[in-house]
């Protein structure tokens, strides 16, 4: 067991490291002692890293899988913030900055291997490592984009619309997505969603 | 004329540093050099700073009245991103970081006077100015924060719910608004939000 989990750790350090190198021009030394701060987790289908109440106590690396951020409502419905697939990071920055309750959850859609560094740890690597700090800005500004873009759309776009943008912008992944949660992300009824993916086949 | 500009500049620039003090621990010759690299402007009412298609080239901090940044849609109608009244910061990031076309345009609600860095300017005071930077980076995580809070109040709330939060978050500046503009703001119809409030005051 302990050999197998060495094993799947090393795998993702090596796909994590080929990332840093493909983003950065941060060097081996630098990458390895990245790596040597994460801890290694492997998330069941539906598992989640954590939930809303508790706080965002780690950033997120997804080496394989499928994670998605989530609130729910008094009612039990889902609403989601985000869809995270393999390569990419997420955390709730509210709660992970401020070390607060999050208000939301963060769970995997897919079976998932993630890597985690604690606020801590990964403070002391953006100070010590002006790279990782650069890239590390450059996220923030694309989910910041995203997230203003998102904003616009929700207010002007018509359900087939948004629907449309969400194929341009995440063709990677949509078929890993049950409707279900496509529709919690953009808002509508999964009845829409039907609706304008059927009359989308028929074009 | 002449006069009046410089006396008008004087008094933004005492606001300027008075907030500066208040948010950084700059010393009055930090606050002087960034100051130095600031033009000023009036803007009258519904005059923009920039409009949509144009690059956005300044960080605007807004010394007296409000702003707002806007999309407008191919039927004209109005889709507010953001309001900011005075001592606040606001720029579209997407267009400023890359200097690529803005979607929105940034205009004043109100007769404004408005301080302006130019990009390469601003660029050097992040650099040589740590506490600046630091303030720069809690802006952006605040305003990131309040973004995915207001997709998730989007995704879930009911028009009264997100009424309600908006009185919330932004009680100083809210009878300075017009009606269509919290509606455009809210993505809900001027008739929905007048008998909201109605349901409100009769409460």
């Amino acid at each position: 067991m302990e050999t197998q989990k060495n094993r799947i750790f090393e795998i993702m350090n090596t796909e994590f490291s080929r990332y840093l190198s493909a983003q950065t021009d941060l060097d081996d030394d630098a990458i390895r002692r990245i790596e040597s701060l994460a801890s290694a987790r492997s998330l069941r289908r539906k598992e989640n890293v954590f939930q809303a109440g508790e706080i965002c106590r780690h950033k997120v690396f997804v080496v394989r899988g499928l994670l998605r951020t989530f609130g729910t409502s008094d009612d039990g419905s889902e609403h989601i913030l985000q869809f995270t697939p393999e390569l990419n990071w997420t955390l709730d920055a509210e709660s992970y900055d401020r070390q607060v309750p999050s208000r939301v959850s963060i769970g995997a859609i897919e079976a998932s291997e993630v890597l985690l560094w604690n606020k801590t740890d990964f403070d002391i690597l953006l100070k010590s490592t002006p790279a990782l700090k650069i890239l590390a800005e450059q996220i923030i500004a694309r989910n910041m984009h995203y997230s203003r873009q998102r904003i616009l759309m929700t207010l002007s776009a018509t359900p087939e619309e948004k629907y449309a943008e969400f194929v341009r912008m995440f063709p990677t992944y949509l078929s890993r997505l049950p409707l279900r949660m496509i529709a919690a992300y953009l808002g509508i009824s999964i009845k829409t969603l039907t609706r304008i993916r059927h009359a989308q086949l028929q074009r």
